[in-house]
């Protein structure tokens, strides 16, 4: 047995509430090392072992070094009082038992683990809408001019090169225009990036929070959009930018006029007075002068920083808010944004902008979900870099066995954003891997988060080429992307195994480059196969007796043949099959396969 | 190389604030299997790699699996923005590269860790005064009754065998009559059980956080008592028994009475109306009817306690707080008392009590510490239960590797309590085997907690035997043992490395039945060896040209010998030792040694 693999220890990664009636414990073990996995547990004031129950449990994700096992229980009334231990046996038959004490040889006497209460805050639920659906993230300044009468000096024409200070004209009124688009493309959330009134076409340097930017329109405005989305049954989430402010906010300027006297000084980290733009004696994010840092620790500062998220909430009905660069800002303001706003509003989501591990603020007393940049940098690894697909699989499954599975459920799962390379671009605009990674995207466990654009083959290096004009004009588009999306989106909300059910990885093969999964809920078992290479395949996967799968792609029926002696599959026990089914793969396809049963009469 | 073993992940156990420019840094490896590991990191906006810094990091802990390095790095302003990865060489001679992608072969060119920002409450920091000072834990009803006007018919005579329900007249004028000999004792800080109104002796079915109970004396005797330990120089803590309150508290009764139209009825879990105490129907701490449990997750009932902790800290001055029960309290409640209490009064101290793994909390965001009764076990295992030395370094080494530095650093380490056995019963009233475990406990890192009368030999199984009258007639009392105790806390305060030093195993011999370890800070180190055998034995400690020891115990000098070749020592390499000393114990005995300087003239 590899004992240096074992981990458990009694904080939430590894022992978690989903109810106040169920807990989910996990071990982690070496990757194909243990046979068996048991956890024997009972209550805290019974001492005679005949009431110990013992359990087995099951690995549910696996990456390269590890293996991680799962088990959810559950307790007539509140989850409490237990005492628990593991018993791990290796394929080699060696069996230890891992308690508080570490890993004993023989069954501890004493130093078992403990799970003692479960409060009501210890449970994380997130909004169910939040689970599985499709965002759809927007970039006002580039949507859609619904303004006719902009004063065009202002303006370059619509389509013209995006440059880091040129304006287009997209607004609200646009977007409200083109609802119907996104509605019939089957987006479930529009994300849109900041549309209050700031400084430069990103409006990231915040002049006030409390109006919409005048470049976009009114509050009526942006009242009168989230009306419309929700006419439709779309959600809308604003980005809260509130790292920073810009230096033409009032609280900013108060500080350049007042200095020392300024009530907001200490709103800001001022390195040194006077306080001067051009001598950048204060805190930025990153080195931008023109977006000073907010001291988030300061109580003033968060009290106002509260107030602006519920104003939005309560003012315009939005059902949540992106936060922006959130692991730069004091987390206790985020513990007390969960525990104020998602008490009075449990339905608003709470979405981190995150670029690497977002454990710290996904614990359940922070924020909701984060932007998955680490999904976007594995599927960009493994589509456009060319990385095995055992890598693949086994950074898709460490970054799932990081967070708890009902933040998984949400997940932002995006390719490309306003702050990176547009995905087309990436694949220096190959598009078989583009719609293979679009493909893989909108199948995987969470939430895909479609960049405006990407749908209809927008191409474009990082900022700022990568926030052009949306194109709207059919013949400009590229419609077989576009068709590419409705397609697999349909499918999405058609198949519920797609929208919530579990991910297991099945095949995956380095030598022929390919990588397949499975997607399975109730009796729904939906099989994603992906050829990453330049050569037709065959790969196979195993079905029981009466068992068949349709293309959803095509309708096409695929039928399957006896299986035979020497058939091995990836993760897949034999036991309960007896025939297996030959896919045929061309070079940078894939195939959606559900599995159907014949009906007998 | 052994790469199961190897963890970081950018989370607080393995990357945390210091100081708002200084971070910790943490990689965990397999046991003696790493020769050199390094840390390379660089400002995440500079691509130029003549720019990225290369540190080595050493082992701080060592258990049976595992070696815990770290190393703490500094910024000229403020921590951010930064860049790593790790270098690990293993004996072997193999190298990786761990990054956020996993372990690597060759050099990362991407995925590298990433350290963004602190933000000032992301800076753990302890009161000065509560790191590796001297606690003593007093249950209030036994400790002494200062107050003889009492009426007789309620009590039984000071020193009658303690039962869960009688009373023997301990108050808190008698603490104040006994504070001088808690002073000559060397504590440093007082933590009292409940002494708030309350049914039973013990003081845990609160009545009434606002009042001291009339069998303790009034308000104004705690103001007296907090008046008189801060003459002193002692601080005072009480218990906040806020998990649950008694059923003659006004809130509980106000439910009994008026049932579903009670304004408190959410102040509970009821789980069925008509409540009823002979029904038991609402959920109690435990199963103790007559202690209904707070729902502490209820905004009104935090608003409540948080109240009830500002009340006594402004009323009565006190010191802080131990939480009883902390761990099943809901942790909003705790990250409140965090932010709105110590930013108030950043000199408290906030104690959880835990009996486990306290992790959870203690990242900063909760409480500052918790009574160690994982550090409680490990001594019961090893002095009394006689696990092997290895086994007990295994066992504190992961539970210092466990926590931050600065929560080791203030610890409360305790050997017994209220809620458990005496340490010397357990010993069997062996009192070798007790004073060397008391001995280890008072020269540990941390804050040694003494639970009342442990110091004049009082013995006990646990509740109620533990909760005794203290012994105060001198005859009664082991004098031998207080003697003990008053020199081992005289060493710790007249030492700076056992107050505050590092902790390093230097002896850990299976065979020999003996342990060892170093205290060290700055120029001061001290060596403590302990044999817990019953055999004589000699052990050996290397030592450079001119450096000789001299025993705080009896001030006797101990002298060297030259090394010789085949000589090996714990977790020491002899590179620059030349010499040796050998030291002689005596069966279960304890040497303290100072190193010294022969000074030249």
């Amino acid at each position: 047995m590899i004992k240096h693999a074992i981990e458990h220890t009694p904080v939430s990664k590894y022992i978690y509430a989903t109810s106040r009636s169920s807990i989910i414990i996990r071990i982690r073990v070496a990757r194909s090392n243990i046979k068996e996995c048991k956890l024997i547990y009972w209550p805290r004031d019974i001492e005679n072992k005949k009431f110990r129950n013992c359990l087995y449990m099951k690995c549910k994700n696996r990456d390269d070094y590890f293996d991680y096992y799962e088990i959810e229980i559950s307790f007539p009334k509140v989850a409490r009082y237990m005492k628990y231990y593991f018993e791990l046996t290796s394929n080699d038959l060696e069996t230890v038992y891992v308690s508080a004490h570490g890993i004993n040889e023989v069954e501890p006497k004493d130093g078992y683990f403990d799970y003692l209460y479960t409060n009501e805050n210890d449970v994380i639920k997130l909004p169910e809408w939040a689970k599985g659906q499709v965002f759809y993230h927007i970039f006002p300044e580039r949507f859609y001019n619904g303004h006719i009468d902009k004063n065009h000096r202002k303006y370059v024409p619509w389509g013209s090169k995006p440059t880091r200070d040129n304006y287009m004209g997209g607004d609200l009124k646009g977007i409200i225009e083109k609802i119907d688009y996104i509605m019939e493309l089957g987006v479930d959330c529009i994300f849109l990036n900041p549309i209050f009134e700031a400084d430069f076409n990103h409006k990231y340097a915040t002049i006030n929070y409390f109006n919409v930017d005048p470049d976009f329109g009114t509050n009526e405005d942006l009242i009168k959009l989230v009306h419309e989305c929700h006419k439709r049954n779309i959600k809308i989430v604003l980005d809260g930018v509130f790292n920073h402010i810009g230096v033409n906010s009032m609280q900013f300027k108060d500080v350049l006029e007042k200095q020392e006297n300024s009530k907001y000084k200490d709103w800001f980290y001022i390195t040194r007075f006077p306080v001067d733009i051009s001598h950048h004696n204060y805190e930025c994010v990153g080195a931008y002068k023109w977006m000073p840092k907010l001291r988030t620790s300061n109580p003033e500062v968060q009290k106002f920083i509260l107030n602006v998220m519920e104003y939005w909430i309560v003012e315009a009905e939005i059902d949540g808010w992106r936060l922006d660069v959130a692991d730069e800002v004091d987390y206790t303001l985020w513990q007390q944004a969960k525990r104020k706003l998602k008490s009075r509003f449990p339905d608003i989501i709470l979405i981190g902008e995150v670029w690497g591990n977002a454990s710290k603020l996904l614990q359940g007393d922070q924020l909701d979900i984060a932007m998955n940049y680490v999904f976007r940098d594995a599927v960009k690894d493994f589509f456009v870099n060319n990385i095995k697909p055992s890598e693949f699989d086994a950074r898709l499954n460490r970054m799932l066995a990081e967070y708890h599975n009902e933040v998984n459920e949400a997940m932002y799962n995006l390719i490309d954003s306003h702050d990176t390379k547009r995905f087309l671009f990436e694949c220096n605009d190959n598009k078989r891997i583009f719609k293979l990674a679009a493909a893989f995207q909108i199948l995987f466990f969470g939430s895909p988060a479609i960049y405006y654009g990407d749908e209809v083959g927008m191409t474009g290096d990082n900022d700022p080429d990568c926030r052009g004009a949306m194109i709207w004009d059919e013949v400009k588009q590229d419609r077989d992307i576009y068709q590419w999306y409705r397609k697999l989106i349909r499918i999405r909300k058609d198949n519920m195994a797609v929208k919530r059910g579990g991910f297991y990885t099945i095949v995956c093969d380095d030598i022929l480059n390919q990588y397949g999964f499975l997607r399975s809920k109730d009796n729904e078992d939906i099989y994603v196969i992906i050829n990453r290479s330049s050569s037709k395949i065959t790969t196979y996967v195993p079905l029981r007796n009466g068992e068949y799968f349709e293309n959803l792609l095509n309708y096409e029926i695929l039928n399957s043949v006896p299986l035979e002696k020497d058939d091995r599959f990836y993760n897949q026990d034999l036991l309960e099959y007896s025939r297996k089914l030959a896919i045929q793969l061309n070079e940078y396809s894939i195939k959606i396969l559900k599995k159907r049963m014949e009906e007998f009469v």
